[in-house]
């Protein structure tokens, strides 16, 4: 399954792990990848041969002997081990708007504020369109209580603060390219678009640097590596 | 608001800003704190005045130049600037098990996998309570769908996954005092495990690991230092 001396994604399709593709193409490493496809909409139980848990991504270090999950910690390991030139990194001497500090702060953001959001909107929306016709109406009442009691306006707050700091740069810690607080968060950003949860005209600026994320060549060529990025659930 | 020279905390009752309590406790240095208190469940506006995002905790730099957000950036930061001995960290030397990129795993985990579904098992326990009781049948069917539909399976594996770390050992990473992977992780235990949603009888090593942690003096010292942390929403 895995390639000596390379590392090897554990890949599923139209998922998180699509991140991680596109870092590895910006890395321009050589790397192995297996792919893997839902089932159902969820994660194969293939990926649990790999690690307990079963998601994706998971990536096996190139010494074979570490199996790495959390998008965070894998980004964070590859940059570590193989952005020599510190493209991906926060810049030496940048201030507190660029800085390590920042990074953690914006990737631990979109981790656990904007992830915990994200995943109630699209939990809401998933059940609308999964469930029986006759029942609609009746989740359609409670997820109106929950977007109108606290989600709406707890998700455009998360989005115009993001589009604060997007004002005025390429990337979010101000360098030519992204960091993990880019790759951390575009997901979600991408995820609430694909399923209509967030309206992204409302937020300029995280508009345009999704698509200047995916103008990147290393995106492009990581779409074209990849199974799938579907994300209308 | 802020006191020169020593950290500030803007501090939330029952609320995840217990933990950076606790490891300012732990950490045992000067510093100050300002209370607020929830209104009808959610962070008051007034938190709003030092952060755009008017959650809690935030941590004011003790040169007060910067307003700090995330637990899991806020504690790196606490522990990078304050923890000299290094007790709060991964140890040096270690293996796979207990160093700094495990450490990372286990709070990516926490922040975004644990956090995800701990939010919405919380959010159809709040949902179903806050109801007017005739609409609550219709909630309690909606929640059923979603936990038998996924969320029981996920919390459940994620919870093993949790267990089988703390076996055979007194903290996450191996050593004798808690590190970031404990600081971020209790919270989604201690929350589920007072609204109801997670039955701690099931995974011992948790439930132990978070005796443990509650039986140290520095989380007694914290919960006397707040203004209440009740989490039975």
């Amino acid at each position: 399954m895995a390639e000596e001396g390379k590392p090897t994604l554990q890949h599923l399709n139209n998922s998180q792990s699509q991140t991680i593709l596109w870092l590895l193409e910006e890395l321009e490493i050589p790397y192995h990848i297996n792919y893997f496809e839902r089932v159902e909409h969820r994660a194969p139980a293939s990926l649990k041969a790999t690690h307990p848990l079963g998601k994706s991504p998971q990536l096996i270090t190139a010494s074979g002997d570490r199996v790495l999950m959390e998008r965070s910690a894998i980004a964070a390991y590859l940059i570590a081990t193989y952005d020599g030139a510190g493209r991906f990194r926060a810049r030496p001497g940048a201030d507190a708007r660029g800085d390590a500090l920042r990074e953690q702060e914006l990737v631990g953001f979109g981790e656990a504020s904007l992830n915990a959001m994200a995943t109630v909107a699209l939990l809401l929306t998933f059940l609308r369109r999964g469930v029986p016709f006759l029942v609609r109406p009746l989740v359609a009442a409670v997820a109106y209580m929950v977007r109108a009691g606290f989600l709406d306006a707890e998700l455009d707050a998360q989005m115009r603060f993001l589009d604060g700091q997007l004002e005025g740069r390429q990337f979010f810690l101000g360098g030519p390219d992204p960091t993990r607080a880019d790759f951390v968060n575009l997901f979600f950003v991408q995820m609430g678009h694909a399923a209509g949860t967030l309206d992204l005209a409302k937020y300029p600026h995280v508009n345009a640097w999704r698509e200047r994320c995916e103008a990147r060549p290393a995106w492009k060529r990581a779409l074209n590596k990849g199974n799938g990025y579907s994300l209308k659930f």
